[in-house]
Order: C-alpha cells, then sequence, then structure tokens
C-alpha cells in the first residue's frame, strides 16, 4: 500500500454562511485533505501541529480514519490555529475575520520516522517555508502535489517559488494563477506556471470545476450541480484530498488517471459544501461516492457518431 | 432535409474590446444564429428587418450559406438597427455604449411561405410578441428554442412568460435564470423554469460552460479553454445556433442527443470568440468543427474502471 504524508493546519473554524452560524469546529486543510483521502485504500499521515486546547475527541477522528497522528506535535501550553470566517450571500466570496496563529507561528514540521519513505506528499496551504521543511526530510516522492493560496505570493513569494520549482503538480484558484503568471487566460496562465517547475497545473474555478494541464493536454472537471451549496469550507482541499488519495491509490501517474484523479477530487468535494465543516465527510460512505461518479459520468460523459 | 425557421435581429454592430475597436460591422442574433446552424445540413430561413442601409454583401453573405432571406424585410427608407458596446478588461462585462432600434421599432415578422411546415423554430432574443408573432404562423413545429435575456424580463415580463409557455427549451444565461426564477441555485432555477413550460431548460454560463436540465437529468459541456477570447460578441446566439442546427439536422430530440447538441453549441461558439464580429464564422471548414470536437473530448472525457 502506498504512503501518504500530508501537512497542513488542524484547526479551529468559525464560519458564518447564510444558512447558520458555527462555534469553533475542526477545520483546517491538513484535516479536510486527510479526511478526503481516508476515502480511499492508503496509509496515510497528516503533520502538523496543535494546542493543549485540541479535544482529543478530533484526534480520534482522524485515528479513526486510518490517518496515522504521530506527525501531529501538540504543544501542551499552546492554542490551535484558528480562523474565523463570514461568506457572503451567494457563497462565492467570504470575509476573514479573525486569524489567530497561535502554535502556528513556530511550527516546525517533523515527517514520522516511518513516512520518510513515502510515495506521495500532499503539501497543503500553508508557509512555503513549512512546505520546504517536510519535503527535505522525504526520501524519494514519487508524486509531489502543492497547494497554496494568495496569501503567500504577497507575503512570500521568493520562497513560494522555490517550493514550486520542486513539485510535481500545483493546485491554485483561477485568481491565483492569474496573479502568479501575469496572464488573464487560464491557457497562458497554466503555461507560465509549467515553466516554473510543476508538470501539471490544476487550476480550480470553485463551483465552476476545475481544469488540469500539461503541455498541450487540458482536462476539466465540472463541479456538481447541487441543489444547495451549504459551506464551500475546506472544498478545495478536500478536492485536493481526492485528487491525491485516488492517486496514491491507484499508483498511477499518467496524465490519463490523473483525469480520473481529477474527477474524484470534484466528486469528494460536492460533499465536502453539502453541511457545514467536516460533517458530511465524517460519514461518507464508498457507496455515496461510487453513486456520485455515476453523477460525474451523466453530467459529461457523451457520445457523438 | 428538416426545414429551420430563424427570427432575430439581422444589424449593425460596433466593438470596442481591449484588443480592438471596429467600426459599423455585421452582427444580430439572427445572423450569428443563421451562420453557426448553416455548418449543418438543413435548409433554413432566418426572419427579420433591415434598413435601405444594409449592405447587399450582407445579404449576399447569408445566401452563399444557403440560408433563405425571403423572410427579411427590407424596409427602403428606414435604417437597420444597430448596436455599440465596449467590453471591460476581462472580456466577462460590457457597457452598452449605443442602441438604436431604427426598423425594428415597428417589426412585423413574416415567415415565408415555404417555411410555414418548419419542423424546428428558433426563436432568438427580440420583444417576446415578434417571438410570439412567429410561432403564431408555423403550423407544427417540433421543436421550439427561445433564446431571451433580462431586458425583456425588465420590460415585458407577461409577454416573454407567454412564450416561454409555449417552447420545449429556453436558453438564458445563470444571471437571468437567477432573475427569472427568483433562485439562486441553478439547479432549482432549472427547476422552476421548466414549471413554466419548457421541457428543456439551458443555462448558459458563458466561459463558464453550459447546463442542460431535464427533470432529474443535468449534462454539461464546458467551454473550450482558449489562448485568448478576442471578442465575445454573438458567442451565445453561435452557441444556439449550433444546438438547433445539429437538432434539425440529426432530426433526433431524445435527451441524449440534446447532449450532443449542447456540445456542438459549445463547439461553434469557440469558434466564434477567437475574431471580431463575424468574421471566424464566414470561413469555418467542417474539418475545424470536426478537430474541435476531438478536443470536446479530450477535455471532457474519461474512464475509471
Amino acid at each position: 500500500m502506498s504512503k501518504l504524508v500530508i501537512v497542513g493546519t488542524v484547526a479551529f473554524d468559525a464560519i458564518e454562511t447564510p444558512f447558520g452560524k458555527t462555534d469553533k469546529i475542526l477545520g483546517g486543510a491538513g484535516t479536510y485533505i486527510g479526511l478526503s483521502a481516508s476515502n480511499f485504500n492508503v496509509d496515510s499521515a497528516i503533520v502538523s501541529v496543535v494546542g493543549g486546547d485540541f479535544p482529543q475527541k478530533y484526534l480520534d477522528l482522524l485515528s479513526s480514519k486510518n490517518i496515522d497522528i504521530e506527525g501531529i506535535e501538540i504543544v501542551k501550553d499552546g492554542k490551535t490555529f484558528f480562523w474565523s470566517g463570514r461568506y457572503h450571500n451567494d457563497l462565492n466570496s467570504r470575509d476573514t475575520l479573525d486569524t489567530q496563529l497561535n502554535v502556528l507561528a513556530d511550527f516546525n514540521p517533523v515527517v514520522p520516522e516511518n513516512y520518510k519513505d513515502a510515495e506521495y506528499i500532499m503539501l497543503g496551504n500553508l508557509h512555503p517555508l513549512v512546505q520546504l521543511g517536510v519535503l527535505e526530510q522525504v526520501t524519494n516522492p514519487k508524486l509531489v502535489v502543492l497547494d497554496t493560496m494568495n496569501f503567500w505570493m504577497d507575503n512570500a513569494l521568493e520562497e513560494l517559488k522555490q517550493v514550486i520549482a520542486k513539485v510535481d503538480v500545483i493546485t491554485i484558484n483561477d485568481e491565483e494563477a492569474r496573479q502568479l503568471s501575469g496572464e488573464h487566460s487560464l491557457v497562458k496562465a497554466a503555461r507560465a506556471i509549467e515553466k516554473m517547475g510543476p508538470k501539471y497545473v490544476v487550476i480550480k474555478k470553485g463551483e465552476h470545476g476545475a481544469l488540469l494541464f500539461h503541455k498541450e493536454n487540458v482536462f476539466f472537471a465540472p463541479a456538481l450541480p447541487l441543489e444547495e451549496v451549504f459551506d464551500p469550507t475546506g472544498a478545495g482541499d478536500t478536492f485536493a484530498g481526492g485528487f491525491i488519495g485516488y492517486l496514491a491509490h491507484s499508483e498511477d501517474i499518467s496524465f490519463e488517471n490523473l483525469k480520473n484523479a481529477i474527477i474524484y477530487g470534484s466528486n469528494l468535494a460536492s460533499f465536502c459544501v453539502e453541511k457545514f465543516g467536516t460533517e458530511r465527510m465524517k460519514d461518507l460512505s464508498p457507496d455515496e461516492i461510487d453513486k456520485r461518479l455515476e453523477e460525474f459520468k451523466k453530467l459529461t460523459q457523451f457520445k457523438i457518431n
């Protein structure tokens, strides 16, 4: 079985959407990626940090999904990273109300000994130097996927470019791809980003789906049209988790199989947004995922003679 | 061979994009629909009106594409409908600089005798009463497709609802679908619009593709990711023309074949935006369309075992 190392925040979120409001609930990129990837048969470990205030039950939840939590450092006298945000009515944009780095400020990632030979590495959204720190500890990865965001382009561009140069796949949203490349056309943006290092560029467009670029090849996976999007938090991370989870499980990193991974990413993300936070991801069954795959086929597959 | 009646403006456009600016050039929904549908083997006629200022060479262009122009009334002492607009830098939005209805103000559509038994009817964007006037003249259509826009929702909603109640398919953009239905979710919007009459609802999302709804079924066609969109004018009409042209040619109005028609609509629209106005549509070859179909397949088709 393949090994997958996930680095990313394990955190508290407080979320407001037009449909309601949560107190501090389980969140963080590492959490969403881990839960999503756990739907595939793979040995995964999360590398992260939490404070003494982080409930054991959340750690137990991750363990119950077969996620190795040895790499989640617990800083007893520290506080867990906290993010709070309010979504606008259309759910396409949000305001950050509060960000408390807390223990994340001094985070020094440590990959568990048993995972240093992991074949698959998912660098979830975090400071590029933390992402680099993880890369330095793994010996011979087969595929490294990077997720990042505009915050690091604004505040740590040089370090970010160092990470980008070392990864196989980058996942990034459309506006971020434009910012990083200086190109408005996503086709040109992807081409420019490929020149920075990654062989594959995945551009996430939220409710408008995701594009996979590789040289002259393009593949597109739509988001599933849903009756209601309840809470978009974690959708991008869940997409990334489904993407790398599927690849690690199938052990095939051809372009043809990356297409499938994009479909599984969209598949998993379509569940994530149906409930607040990680709620929907906690109790997802293989049957539900299979059924949704059929919906994706109906949505996109056609036969023209 | 099937007969197709197209009602829509045949007009002058003056367009500004970040890439340049045109004088008065050939435009109009009827023109774009006609040129697009002419790529399929079908007998089509445009029902419209122009002024004495409309160049014979434009009429000759339509005739050369096997489009019957008997239904294009020429008001000798009148002036042709004129629209002028300026696109913003991202090409996703535009300002209307000028609209001169001219001969369109008193337009009374007359379907040529030979086309009253047409099986396929495309009601291009125009006043709903004009669209109704065409429907009253055709005896036994097999499929009626309606395209409309927010302007009529704002200014002639009751008349528009009368047309909507009589058609089989409505094509409309995402914001218009939300306005017409009062629903933000496109799934709910489509369901609400189906209740107004149409069996099929096509929601156009511009660069983000198009959705086809029918009861519990949804199909999605992406827009082809292009290096550069030069001028979006007429893309929606070209989409509609490809859609109905393919259906009229294949004479199959099953949901499965409507999927294919959506793909052909996107296919044709992807050419339209590559040059100013109708320029790209004038010299399109069957070979180019076939090749682009292959690109659409590569873009969307996958195989998961």
